[in-house]
């Protein structure tokens, strides 16, 4: 055990692609997609906790999550809960982790994993981490990188300088989410990793970058970091945090740190995936004898006569019932039900697009 | 005003291919499934209310569906609602309300319309119908005759004699629902009409006839009409009813009396409709500008993002959203939501089979 690294789960993000299970109310991470009965938040807290103890594991989340967090987390330290008081991107919400952290514990190491991913091999998982901790412990920036299996379009790619198995890795830099033919080309020249947005730093090594490249996020974190411990915890927070500029970490950090050779990875390869639409959902787990795919509930749940390829997700107590329809997702709510062409998943945002300007908000 | 007319609605049958707005507990008659507010019972109450007093109007209907008859039509005089212990088929729900008539107002002439067919062109219908009774005041057993405006395979044939517009014609014999190449000949050869299930006859002949055909059904319900308006009605009734043997007043009576001449008919033309599945709901209302048809409920409740063809049942107070999805039906109800091609509509009741199969009997 790394008695200096603690992880932080950012859970954050409503997850509009995976509407109308995901709400602003009621976020991805919050729900069991996976094919147990784990939320994604309750999967990735438990594969952490295999690498550290429960009273280092940190989660950032809203104010309105908050409640559901602590429900969902009987284990998480009460003092290792950080709530914000309204969302502003990755970089805000790590960088108030790793300051809290590292005023507790100076030098810490610090891990960020989203709460929404998902991950087949635990074992595989704590290696690659463990690795990670021992670049960012040289002081190295650390992603960590995952070997890709296909020429994704939907992730972001990480450019190495060369590619030798598990070692540790220069980043040169980072890549958008390419065209399908820059992502061929990508996966062919065996240079490239997907950016799963998981990073591993030491705490002051971060928080100096950060100082030095954005000092409009640094200074007032800092300010609310030296008022967490305090009696002045929520009023300095609520003065201050609104002024945080909203920025991701990759671009108020990591890219411009890797442009001057701060970052380093390690290649990953343990069945990584971020769970961006339904139709993620409906791949990653298999097909009944009937050819549906059903996402958490009962399978009891869904009848089909003459259907294939069908992704449902049904709702408590509901019944789903098919008729020779093929390659379609049904989404079923308590209030609202989705029928949606299979490789139309990812638009399903659009729906809460167009309720938004139709001023149906409470449906989103 | 035809003082000895009186109209009796068998408001039966569960209507599983409208599964699952329709219900054991909440069959297809009252359902509001014509764009209007009004449920098919209403409609057909209110058409024939401007033919006949709601006086001469009778209903037979189950004991589980008594209730919502009664709240549906309160202009029904209670003294017209027969109600059936339990299901026997159309001879004895006819038998029975054309016995108790007959009893109250001999040689009564009686018409039955079906509580769940749609007609479009009341006055038109007003007219057949008038001319039925005069055929009926003759000693003829009428039928109602649809003038055929497709070769449909899902209703029965009249055989007739010649066809001359609105005439009086003899039915030579019933036809089954026939295949697509007899129907298209059958509608080619000018000589038959679609049988819609609408009988009109004098009280006597009918239940001569049916003494004389099927003195199995006549001589019980013979039994419980002697009873009805005494104080013995219900131990007779739950004590007889249960050895009427279920038969289609088609094949107890009008087939057969086809056969020795004694049927005719008044071909109609007033856009019926017998709304056997929810294609043809479908069909029956226009398309939106999304190309989505919305059936009851208020077109606020649906969003379809490039969809086309969707025929679209929501359910009170929830949201159905569609996205590039095309031909299917959608019906949302409180427990279970139905994704169908839309050509498969008919096959709905197969669903309802495959739950029955596993004992699944509260969604039917």
């Amino acid at each position: 055990m790394q008695q200096d690294f603690y992880a932080v789960i950012p859970a954050g993000g409503s997850g509009t692609r995976l509407w109308p299970l995901s709400r602003t109310g009621n976020p991805k991470f919050l729900h069991a997609l996976t094919g147990t009965s784990n939320s994604l938040l309750q999967a990735t807290f438990e594969r952490l906790a295999g690498l550290v103890s429960a009273e280092r594991i940190y989660v950032v989340t809203g104010g309105t999550h908050a409640n559901s967090v602590t429900e969902q987390l009987p284990e998480l330290p009460a003092r290792n809960l950080v709530v914000e008081p309204s969302p502003r991107d990755s970089c805000a919400a790590i960088t108030l982790a790793t300051g809290i952290i590292a005023q507790r514990t100076p030098g810490a190491i610090v891990g960020s994993f989203a709460a929404d991913h998902l991950i087949d091999d635990t074992a595989a998982f704590h290696d690659v981490v463990l690795r990670a901790v021992d670049g960012a412990r040289q002081g190295r920036l650390m992603t960590i990188g995952i070997t890709p299996t296909r020429p994704e379009t939907g992730y972001g790619y990480l450019e190495c300088d060369s590619l030798a198995a598990t070692d540790i890795q220069n980043v040169l830099t980072f890549r958008e989410k390419p065209s399908l033919d820059v992502a061929t080309e990508y996966v062919k020249s065996g240079q490239y990793l997907w950016n799963a947005g998981m990073f591993v730093w030491r705490s002051d090594v971060y928080l100096d970058q950060l100082a030095q490249r954005r000092p409009d996020v640094a200074d007032p974190v800092r300010q609310i970091v030296a008022a967490w411990d305090s009696p002045d915890r929520d009023s300095v927070l609520n003065a201050v945090w609104p002024i945080v500029p909203k920025v991701a970490v990759e671009y108020a950090v990591m890219e411009p740190a890797s442009l001057d050779g701060l970052v380093s990875t390690v290649p990953g390869d343990f069945g990584w995936s971020d769970i961006g639409d339904f139709e993620t959902v409906g791949a990653l787990l298999g097909r009944d004898e009937a050819g549906v795919t059903v996402v958490g509930g009962d399978d009891g749940q869904v009848i089909s006569l003459d259907s294939d390829g069908v992704v449902v997700v049904p709702s408590k107590d509901r019944l789903v019932a098919l008729l020779d329809v093929h390659d379609l997702i049904v989404i079923d709510t308590p209030d609202a039900v989705v029928v949606c062409r299979r490789d139309r998943a990812q638009d399903v945002k659009k729906l809460t697009e167009l309720l938004r300007e139709r001023g149906r908000t409470h449906h989103i």
